[in-house]
Formats: structure tokens, sequence, C-alpha cells
């Protein structure tokens, strides 16, 4: 398995943060792979971007920051304008489609899907748009199962809250494996 | 300002993670510092302890992982076991005295404060120990205000638990200046 670095970014309040540490805890307690998931504050932290960065491979990580991800998530426009140059080459440059206007050409794959729209439509409660790009990570790039996430949300989340998260999660998982049948 | 490196480590679901994210976040919107915060899981993740590494600084910094930390915080006996050794000389090993007993010699402070107590005699709510470390942090480093924890606070918890926050972070200040005016 190479290893596979990646970065979430959005707003503040969409979740992205939980969305890493979500993935790496799976990653490790269930897939017995390696994860480092981490955030820098600087002072472009106080212009509202969030990013947090998680590499997941089957070695030891040396070191822990994300310089040219694999994948790359950009969940708001500024997030995108700001972070769509360091997309590694060849790599999934995923954005969603209510936020984000793709204007720039990148040298790598650009998958926009309409996550925040059917989370809205089927589920109707923001909160859970992290859990669908999770979903939506996971389709892509085959690194963890759906059971795995679903452990973890499991020791994180109240039982009443497991099925709408559920539902999230296969909701992601639907709309990145519809984009490939369709490409 | 010398730069501030610190290890908060517990079990899952005691809250370190979302404690350091706290802190991070305080520090740089509202302190006008340079933070960063992870975790890594390795095979060791899979035995139950949780580990999350914060520096919190004036100036930018270049690796983020912690090897020597001014404060080592343990919230168990089997991440004190773990993680004693590496509190730097002259540091600061905060435990809890419900969940640890300090058998062992460091050549640091040893400060052991009975926060799961207060917490669970003062509000009855295990939920907010994390926070209540938090104040008992802030307390001892004087890193970051009070004010700065609770702007934090109000963005991420829904109005009505936040005075149950506040509750627990103010019992944390308490005790470490309690402990201050005892030695």
């Amino acid at each position: 398995m190479e290893r596979c670095r990646m970065v979430f970014s959005g707003s503040g309040g969409q979740g992205v943060i939980t969305a890493a540490i979500i993935l790496a805890e799976a990653a490790v307690l269930y897939e017995d792979l390696i994860a480092v998931q981490s955030q820098s504050y600087g002072p472009e932290a106080r212009g509202g971007s969030t990013r947090t960065d998680v590499i997941i491979a089957d070695s030891e990580i040396y070191f822990p920051k994300v310089t040219q991800p694999n994948v790359l998530v950009c969940l708001t426009q500024e997030a995108y304008n700001k972070f769509h140059p360091i997309i590694r080459p060849g790599g999934s440059l995923i954005t969603d489609t209510r936020f984000v206007k793709t204007e720039r050409r990148v040298d790598a794959r650009q998958i926009e899907l309409a996550m925040f729209q059917a989370v809205m439509e089927s589920i109707g409660k923001p909160i859970v748009f992290n859990i669908c790009m999770l979903g939506a990570v996971i389709a892509i790039t085959g690194l963890v199962r759906p059971e795995s996430i679903i452990r973890v949300l499991e020791t994180r989340i109240p039982p009443s809250f497991l099925e709408m998260n559920q539902k999230a999660l296969d909701l992601g998982i639907t709309i990145a494996q519809n984009l490939g049948s369709q490409s």
C-alpha cells in the first residue's frame, strides 16, 4: 500500500476536523493501518479557513504534515481558492457543488459532488455533511471500509443519532460511486 | 514567549483530543499566538491510550510533534505509566487523583489534582472532565485566558451546555490555583 496523504478544508463548523479524526481512528483501529492527523493554526486560521491533514499508511509515518495531498477536499470557495494549488499531480480534488465553483485548472482529477444538496434533500440536517463527505472519500480512495467508520461512530455519538450518520455515510458513498459510472 | 509543548493523554472518551483542539483554537483566535495540534495513531493506539500533542508559540512551528513536553497531562494509569518518562526536565506532570497513582519519580513538578472528583461533586457530569482539565492547564501555564476558551466553546456547543462548561473550566482553574497556595 502506498501512503495516502489527505487534506480536508472548509470553514469552522463544517466538521472537517471531526471527519479527519474519525477516518484516522477507523484506519488504525479496524484496518490495521497507521495514521497521523493534525491541524496547524497560524495567522491564516484567523481568516476563517479550517484545514486538517491526515496521512494513512501501512508503515511508520515520520513527518505528520502534508505538502502535496493525494486527496484534497475543499468545502468552501475560500478553502478551494487557497488550497487547490497544493494538490499532488494525478491526485483527486473533491469539491462540493453547493459551495465551490472550480474555476482553476489543476493537474488532477476534479471531482465535483452535490453532497450538501443530497444531505439536505435526504436527511435535512447539515450537521452530517461531514460524514457524507467521509463516505465519498472512502468510496474514492478505498482506504477504509464503511463498517470501520460506523464502528468509530458508535463510540462517539449517541445511539439515536447513529442511523442519521449511517445514512449520510451511505449517501456519500453512493454519490461518489455514481460519479464513477457516469465518467 | 518560549514555546510551550504539551501532551494530553488518557483513554478514548475522556475528551483529551477535543480539549487540545479547543486550547489550540483559543490560542490562535483570541491570543494572537500560533498553534499546532495533532494525534498519531499507530499500533499503540490499539492498546487504548489516546495521546494528543499541542504546541503553542509566538513564532512559526516547524515540527508539529512533541518529544519532551513542558506540560504532560495523564488522565489514566495506563497513560501515566506509558508517557511519564517523556516529561521535559523541569516540566509539569499533571495527573488526576481518581485515575492515577504516581509511583514513578520524574525530574519535574508533579501536580496531582482531584479534578474528576470535583467535577462529579459540583456538576455531576463526567462529560466536562476535559474542560476542567483545560482550566487547570491554563491556570498552571498562563498561556491562554479563560475568556478565550469560553469564546471557542460558544462556537462549538449549544447555549444550554455553556454554563456547565464554564463551571467546569472555573473549577479546574480554582483547583490548580489552590494547589499553588498550599505548596
